[in-house]
């Protein structure tokens, strides 16, 4: 029988995990999507075609696309750079936008543009719910919009602790993220930013309830640097204790980098106050599998999008032998680590 | 050896014949393509994009299309509805637009998705001129752009005879669309809106020699009705002089519907004072095929689309019939007619 893994998150850090995963031929894979994302050409999307936000169900879809066409790869991720009303927009938001119109829902185009792609595997939308993220910082303030968070325009907040995290108005998790959930031989948290992905999808209301329930084992790969504004105060251990207060649950695994980050790449990102998560998962009692997870090329920024990119990435094939490692072997840790 | 059959002229009306052709096996379609379209979404296309219009060839695309992906087909001819930026647009033209982006010119787009939909002919745009269409009417005024002229914001003109129709500046014929007239064994011209598609072929630098030269049989297929702005005056035998004057060329068959249109049908376009085009084709000398070439279907308004739409069409079957008896009996309109 098949395994059954789920993948929680949606943004960009996940598309290394389901890149990593796909082509093993004896998982059965599930993405569950933040649907909280309003920057960029979402907000177009939300406010004035009251759809939920398409752009990380595309980046799903894309990254367990299984087809060799070329032309349909070219056009889903092609990005408008001009046009006014149309720069910004992704030809394969636009897709989405036509089939929603034409088949009714979101969740109904995403499954016909699957069969086109011929995806290996599941891309459920956390919520239904059109609902909007909210940050609460220590130093009082509060923020309403998932790319304010990302991006606050009050330099004051990207010092600022985020103490609490919420989305209104309340949503529910689909039923089919639920089931996934529980379903699940193994579940992965992360990597990714960590308030405006990860934990965007443990803020809705059925998704720790869920966490708690299943039988699935918890696997948490930690972010490869911190990101100012949400993640410029932690170390390792900050960021899984941030992923259990809202989970609820304590993971079974966790997957640590330990290859040298290079130091040109640290200087840049030292630049925007942005620094290698230091590990002192030690002084924790998780079980902690450290191992080369980085990749070696440099990704480079992205032009056409508005969002700041990550110049160091996860590597798909270091992670996904990892982790088919630990789906397959009870006791992997101990024999590989 | 295949027949080489070259349809001229792009429009909703050209459809019917490439659709009615596109079935026999033993045919090479070449349609060449109208490129002075510059209404709705080709405004844009056009001025902001500085690409050529595309919206006629992403017709023909879909008229010439084998492919049973119902999705392909509902996204190509998927109009939006809202969207500041997006409503009017066609998601097809939206495709054509990334695709020209990505592979460096518009015949590259026109080539890659005619493989994606199994595409049965080659479709050609007339010319790679960024060029528009000119009308100089009998009372002395000249308007300069095909969607004025199709549609003309001075009542006068609709009531005007265009006596003189040209390009401005100048423009070429692609080097494709010469030889394709060149080396047919059969040219189709019409239907369409006569000035604003047949004729805006023609007045391409190059058209009217290369047809002059051809040793092709040329089979011109008359309007079913009249269109205020262009064939208001008209009977049969003007329309086909009106062609003969641009082409400088006289064809060797003249086809004509001779079945009776729904008389509540001809109310509703007498509404907007057009009328079925009178048959006095038997003044000339043509060989004239008189024959039912009419769609029983009546066909609707598309309401996404700003311009407006014939009620009565060509049948595509009845056309191919009739269209392959003539490619495959040299004396055909002896034995049939």
């Amino acid at each position: 029988m098949k395994k059954r893994i789920t993948v929680i998150g949606g943004g960009t850090g996940t598309m290394p995990v389901l890149n990593g995963l796909k082509n093993y031929p004896d998982l059965e894979l599930t993405v569950i999507v933040n649907m909280t994302d309003d920057g960029g050409s979402n907000a177009v999307v939300r406010d004035e075609f009251g759809l939920l936000p398409l752009s990380d169900l595309r980046k799903s879809i894309i990254a367990l696309a299984e087809t060799n066409d070329k032309l349909l790869r070219d056009m889903f991720t092609y990005r408008f750079s001009k046009g006014e009303g149309l720069r910004g927009h992704t030809l394969g938001n636009l897709m989405m936008m036509a089939l929603t119109d034409i088949y009714g829902s979101e969740l109904e185009a995403v499954k016909k543009l699957s069969k086109l792609f011929n995806v290996k595997g599941n891309i459920i939308p956390v919520t239904r719910d059109n609902t909007i993220l909210v940050a609460h910082y220590e130093n009082g303030k509060k923020i309403k919009s998932e790319h304010l968070i990302d991006e606050p325009e009050d330099d004051d907040l990207k010092y600022s602790k985020i103490v609490k995290l919420s989305v209104e108005p309340k949503a529910k998790a689909t039923k089919e993220s639920i089931k996934a959930i529980l379903d699940s031989d193994f579940i992965i948290i992360g990597p990714g930013d960590l308030y405006t992905s990860t934990l965007a999808n443990l803020v809705i209301d059925g998704i720790s309830e869920a966490l708690q329930k299943t039988k699935a084992k918890i696997i948490l790969i930690t972010n490869l640097m911190t990101k100012l504004g949400q993640t410029q105060w932690m170390k390792a251990s900050d960021l899984v204790n941030e992923v259990v207060k809202y989970s609820k649950i304590k993971p079974h695994y966790i997957l640590h980098n330990k290859s040298k980050i290079n130091p040109q790449i640290i200087e840049r990102y030292k630049e925007e106050n942005e620094y290698v998560l230091e590990d002192d998962l030690d002084k924790t009692n998780y079980e902690v599998i450290r191992a080369n997870f980085l990749n070696s090329k440099v990704t480079k920024k992205d032009k056409g999008d508005e969002l700041k990119r990550s110049l160091v990435r996860h590597d798909p094939k270091k992670l996904g032998k990892i982790l088919y490692g630990i789906f397959t072997y009870e006791n992997f840790s101990k024999v590989f680590t």
